[in-house]
């Protein structure tokens, strides 16, 4: 019997909603998958015996619901999320600052997770897959360089690649900023330059604000100089509140510096709007604290612009901008800079006494890269497959874990940002996800409060695959597993 | 005139010495040359009319001078040495412990020195020249990792490469160890070994006792840490005065740690006996202080046997090893390590957030070169050519500088370290010498104290030509200048 003859349905539901009930129903029940086809208008008004208005009308119904897509002269689709999950919301309350306690958890993600097998990867560093990054292209000029100079083997480098300083110069002006290659300071990767410019600017004792959650390595960082972290309520979309800083730092002298991520937060994938930046970078200027900002993955923006930093603001020059080509080229490279701004004499020198350079033969083959277009085209390529691919997990996520969780919507970057109903211990769901290769970052991760244990940090650096989908299938199964029944 | 026929000589010596004086001025006036054969006995004689007997004692009586050395079955040679240079002295004196004031010698000397033209070389990092390391071997074994693993250049290495591991384990038993894998932790560089070992065991505000004088990078390094320096008298043949350093630790919990460059000291070229080591071992684990030894230089010997470790004699392991590859192999890659004994898992975390490792690439391509053989047949090359530039810079200064210095009898490494006459400032014939493309480090770097100011470190990392010993005697001339009339 067709459904629409049923004389129940047919009083409770106009028709045109009747027909999308239809449709709808098949898609949960899997007869129709997304990115499927649609019966055109012509063939529904066969099928259903209803007229082309009730047909156009069901589709329109489905479509404000976001359930199909409408593709211009291709007909309908079945969209790739079926219903939307809600996004985490900004958590305003504030802690004070106080010096990091030692987190066994921390230290086990962080020290000892390595398993080659997992999916997606338990490696604490996010990065986007092999099949992603430029190997190929990077062999070949890795292979010419070392023909051609076999003295970068011999050559103590102390200064690094001038090459490499002037590209990044170069390439900064797309950030928003006028750079002198002499003003660069080449580190070895985006954690040296973090931890290069907190030793620049505070000492052991100092408070340094920053955003909660953030990234954990940065806790472990500042637990590790003996500084104090106060942790600062920041919005899943918006970055640091503003408000929230205003607040703690209004005696001067309390906040030594301030670490942010401004574009494409780890693990929140939050952009700061350029207005949020300006009163940042003003505020930081009248408290008399140094901003450090860490923006590597500033080139993986998902939109059509490439986000500016907060030191095209910096009229003091006072803000300390880290960055590195770890997230969007090599990993393996440990290629990064920092630019220091009027500290850059203290960082020179406490840089060389931390040996912060990495092997000139790295820093000339990037250079080559960034200087020959290869990195441009790259990165095109890069951000549609990392936008696409976190489509993918969202949707995946919006599929298979249970009612209640919230979905962050990063807007660049390699991560999503999951909240879980609150009776989930992530703690516990890493463990057990762990024992099945499914690699997840477990929130309590990301603070040293105990806010964020029902959260969890997923990548979405991987290319979507059967596989992949089975894990986080099986992901929600356990997460479904801890809820109260 | 035949000078012996001369009767105020004859008068004046016995024949035999007359014999001997004439053949002192041929060597002098350079019509003799170091290394040139001698005439025989035979010929002697009948030169000069003498008896077998006048002309052998008259070789014998140079050769207790050192002037002439006779070898095996070809006879008499002039030797290297003309006259021999008094070694510098234990200098007693000792300071307190105090912070490390900013020298801008030593900022200037560290980090602006750069001059391509300057030989000896003017860069603060002392290396073999280039046509003494195995760069063609690197290039072999670079391109065969490049071709086979262009996945280095993707994968993030928090680790670093267990192969390399192995073999450093493998061979640090010739420094009298015996290691796991896992007791090694990768470091980017002898000097990040440094950094992270006095990270690992002291806080700012620490006291390190060290050798006086010692590597001007460690006082900056302790500098930078906000640690105190105690500088300990250090004997130019034996290293570290024991005497010294008990003195210093009586009082316990005073003195945090000590570093030591136990195996051919930086500048002094000093070699402790294995007494001393053993002693020394014995005295930190007694007054509760960590011993932090720098073992770069200790492939790098003169003699016939590898001098063992501070840490083989460690019941405690309590001892942290730094050591390297860039001074025996390849300054350019970065690649040292530190055995942390017992402080393994503080070192490991601090390590992570400085991040410490470098490049998957480099490490593997050096655990190939290690395993395969190649280094140990490098290492007897490039410590024949070491040896025999010493003694061709020690000759050279002995020649050329004005009476009244004093040179160091290196037993190993890169480098002499020379007393001046006292009036002579190596801060003036260091500018000086620069303008010139000489290269050498000025005395006062080494020390946070002014006794060594009329000191300079001179490298002997190249091999001998015209040009350097050129340089060498308008260093002298440099030095003579200085001089009062």
């Amino acid at each position: 019997m067709n459904s629409l003859t049923d004389p129940g349905l047919q009083a409770a539901l106009p028709l045109y909603q009747a027909v999308a009930a239809e449709l709808e129903r098949a898609m949960a029940a899997g007869s129709l998958r997304v990115g499927d086809r649609l019966p055109s208008v012509r063939q529904l008004c066969a099928q259903h015996g209803v007229s082309v208005s009730t047909a156009t009308l069901a589709y329109r119904w489905l479509e404000n619901r976001a359930l199909v897509e409408a593709r211009p002269k291709s007909g309908y689709f079945v969209a790739a999320c079926k219903t939307v999950l809600p996004e985490p919301e900004l958590d305003t309350r504030m802690g004070s600052a106080g010096f990091v306690e030692p987190s066994d958890l921390r230290r086990e993600f962080l020290y000892s997770a390595d398993d080659p097998l997992a999916l997606p990867p338990l490696y604490p560093a996010p990065a986007p897959a092999r099949s992603l990054l430029p190997e190929a292209k990077l062999r070949h000029l890795m292979a010419r360089a070392n023909r051609l100079h076999p003295e970068y083997a011999s050559r103590p480098n102390a200064v690094g690649s001038s090459a490499l300083r002037q590209e990044v110069a170069r390439r900064s002006m797309q950030a928003g900023l006028s750079l002198r290659p002499e003003e660069i300071l080449l580190t070895n990767g985006g954690t040296g330059a973090l931890f290069l410019a907190l030793r620049t600017v505070a000492q052991a004792g100092a408070t340094i604000a920053l955003e909660s959650p953030t990234y954990y390595m940065l806790l472990e960082i500042i637990k590790g100089l003996g500084m104090k972290s106060l942790e600062i309520p920041t919005h899943p979309r918006h970055g640091i509140s503003l408000e929230a800083l205003d607040f703690a730092t209004q005696t001067p002298g309390v906040v030594s510096a301030c670490v942010v991520i401004p574009n494409f937060h780890n693990p929140l994938g939050s952009l700061m709007p350029k207005e949020n930046k300006k009163q940042l970078v003003a505020l930081a200027a009248q408290r008399g604290f140094t901003l450090i900002e860490t923006d590597i993955y500033g080139d993986a923006y998902f939109g059509d612009e490439r986000p500016v930093v907060l030191k095209s603001f910096d009229a003091n020059d006072d803000v300390i901008l880290c960055s590195a080509v770890t997230k969007t080229v090599a990993p393996g490279y440990r290629v990064g800079w920092m630019v220091p701004g009027r500290h850059l004499k203290t960082a020179t020198s406490l840089g060389m006494q931390a040996a912060i350079t990495s092997p000139l033969l790295q820093q000339e083959v990037m250079a080559e890269f960034l200087c020959d277009g290869g990195y441009d085209h790259h990165l095109r390529r890069l951000r549609a497959s990392l936008k696409s691919q976190a489509q993918q997990l969202s949707d995946a996520v919006t599929r298979y874990f249970p009612p209640g969780c919230k979905l962050s919507r990063p807007q660049g970057g390699l991560m999503l940002w999951i909240e879980l109903p609150v009776s989930v211990d992530s703690r516990r769901l890493y463990d057990q996800a762990r024992r099945e290769h499914i690699g997840l970052a477990p929130g309590a991760s990301f603070s040293c409060s105990q806010r964020y244990n029902h959260f969890i940090r997923l990548h979405h650096g991987q290319p979507w695959t059967a596989k992949l989908e089975a894990n986080i299938k099986r992901l929600g199964e356990l997460v479904e597993q801890q809820l109260p029944r």
